[in-house]
């Protein structure tokens, strides 16, 4: 289902001025008032014209950028996930736009809309500030990663529900009964809280509770030390996952600065499997989330969505996780 | 001293056409052979005429994007550069591009000519490819991090040589005497082979002549693992220092696996000191790069010679360095 797309006309109508004065505002020739501009302008917003891209979809001409929005790059997953986007956007002769929010809800808002109103040809997001209205008011092809949108913007993830099914699994038939899980979103709308229900699913299932830490990501670094330190010592867990190695790593510290012996006292499970995790820190067991898939399903998607804007594509593409077997857990068979 | 800017004119002479048909072929209106379009292709090519960017600065206008040469985002160096570059461009309004060279020379030069021609008012680079030559011809303001080349060009570095001395040092004082250098880099042109400099010149003052392995960033991870594996086996150091961290962590593993402990039987120094590796190993002793300032200055400086082209600029801003004490090296104190 497309939104009705509005014409330079509709615009001039609706501030009440002749098609010429909007055309003068927006190419900025010629006289015009300010008053006259804030009409135009607010128009504009109200019908959700947006002069540049429209003009460019008209004369089919493309600007050969796409944008990508992510939280952050200093996260290794979403460092190589970039990277990844970035090569297969460049082999099919598109560069990238790298836009961060760093959890920033009007970083995110000012990168969108500059984004759409003048310079790309598509958008692939992967952070997860609560905009969505914004998103949904874009024109553009847009594809999500592991984020929840609505009908016309379709979902690539990894099987998260299934990555925190098979973390709880690791860890009880490793012999952990006092389970903790630190999530880095605690929250309804998002694929990534199916790590937390997956998990949930398995420990319900065995009748065990499990203690729950929200850890945000866009918390300091001292500060999450600080939650993670806390909750270990409060609930003397014997088996932690964490919804993102980077949490793992802080928790691994923690536990040997509280003299607790990895995998005999706590085992730990991670989720993101990296390349630069899996080559640095074989140790930690984790949940392995396909890159190269990720990376070139979003690229396809939308590629495909940009050249034929009305070939139906599914809402959500989920993809297979598998399990690194590292140190940090005792037991492996959890078929 | 700036290169002669080309016009039109000069490449209508150069291919013996017209400017109408020069016109006509750049902007693919109305009739022309396909003949004519090679000659005036390959004449623009030979005066190196980029037609966006001439009449984009003959107009004034400004794209407001910058491109961003790295090698790679899964470094957590880069990454975290990256993170802070594109930062610092968006609170003054400029877009990042971001274009990965993977140590290919053969995409980073189609990066060069694709951001010249059409799309960026400047460019960051932190590339290490030896196509130097691209650079040279590039009529955008270019500001380089970590590499020579030439003087129209600043470069903005930490105090590499500084670097090395300061690693060299704190492995000999910590009782150090077969000394094994890991440099990802083994090359005169590029301020990073200072720390190799750096960390010769303090051991030759010491009449100590260190042992040196390159380990190209370009390699594969199994490839770089079996370097230092046999580096290590072949001369049994007792101080290794490593000219980037994700090294040295690859290092500290190899170590644990020859059952060699850290520090006692090997001390171990890296170098960058990115945020990531200073919070998920601060047991790692490592030389700490200014992020922020490098970052900042960067973009200072391509701005500043956006706006006021002929304001002279240094061609090097060399930034101190600080070092980072873990527990992988002896002792501290190198003053």
């Amino acid at each position: 289902m497309n939104e009705v797309k509005h014409t330079l006309k509709d615009v001039a109508e609706k501030a009440g001025v002749s098609l010429t004065t909007v055309s003068r505002v927006i190419n900025k020739r010629g006289y015009f008032s300010k008053a006259t501009e804030a009409r135009i302008f607010a128009a504009m917003k109200e019908l959700n014209y947006y002069p540049n891209s429209v003009a460019r979809s008209l004369s089919g001409k493309k600007t050969k950028l796409i944008g990508v929005i992510l939280t952050n790059t200093h996260n290794p997953f979403n460092a190589e996930l970039l990277e990844k986007i970035e090569t297969e956007l460049f082999n099919r002769e598109y560069k990238t736009i790298i836009a961060n929010s760093l959890d920033n809800p009007q970083k995110e808002r000012s990168y969108i809309s500059l984004l759409q109103s003048n310079q790309v040809d598509g958008l692939i997001t992967a952070s997860h500030n609560t905009i969505i209205n914004d998103y949904h008011q874009l024109t553009l092809p847009v594809v999500s990663f592991d984020r929840y949108f609505g009908s016309h913007i379709p979902t690539v993830s990894s099987d998260n529900f299934l990555g925190g099914q098979t973390a709880a699994k690791v860890l009880l038939e490793g012999g952990a009964r006092r389970l903790l899980l630190f999530s880095g979103e605690i929250s309804d709308t998002n694929p990534t809280s199916d790590r937390m229900n997956g998990f949930m699913d398995i420990c319900l299932k065995r009748k065990i509770v499990p203690e729950i830490q929200g850890v945000p990501s866009d918390a300091t670094s001292n500060f999450r030390k600080m939650l993670i330190h806390q909750a270990i010592t409060q609930h003397h867990p014997d088996g932690i996952m964490c919804t993102d190695d980077a949490t793992a790593l802080l928790v691994m510290r923690e536990l040997k600065q509280l003299n607790l012996r990895i995998p005999s006292d706590v085992q730990v499970v991670g989720y993101d499997g990296s390349d630069f995790i899996l080559q640095t820190f074989p140790e930690l067991s984790t949940i392995v989330q396909p890159l190269d898939d990720l990376a070139k399903t979003m690229v396809n998607l939308l590629l495909n969505k940009i050249d034929q804007p009305d070939v139906l594509q599914e809402r959500q593409y989920i993809f297979p996780i598998t399990f690194h077997r590292g140190t940090t857990t005792k037991f492996i068979d959890t078929e």
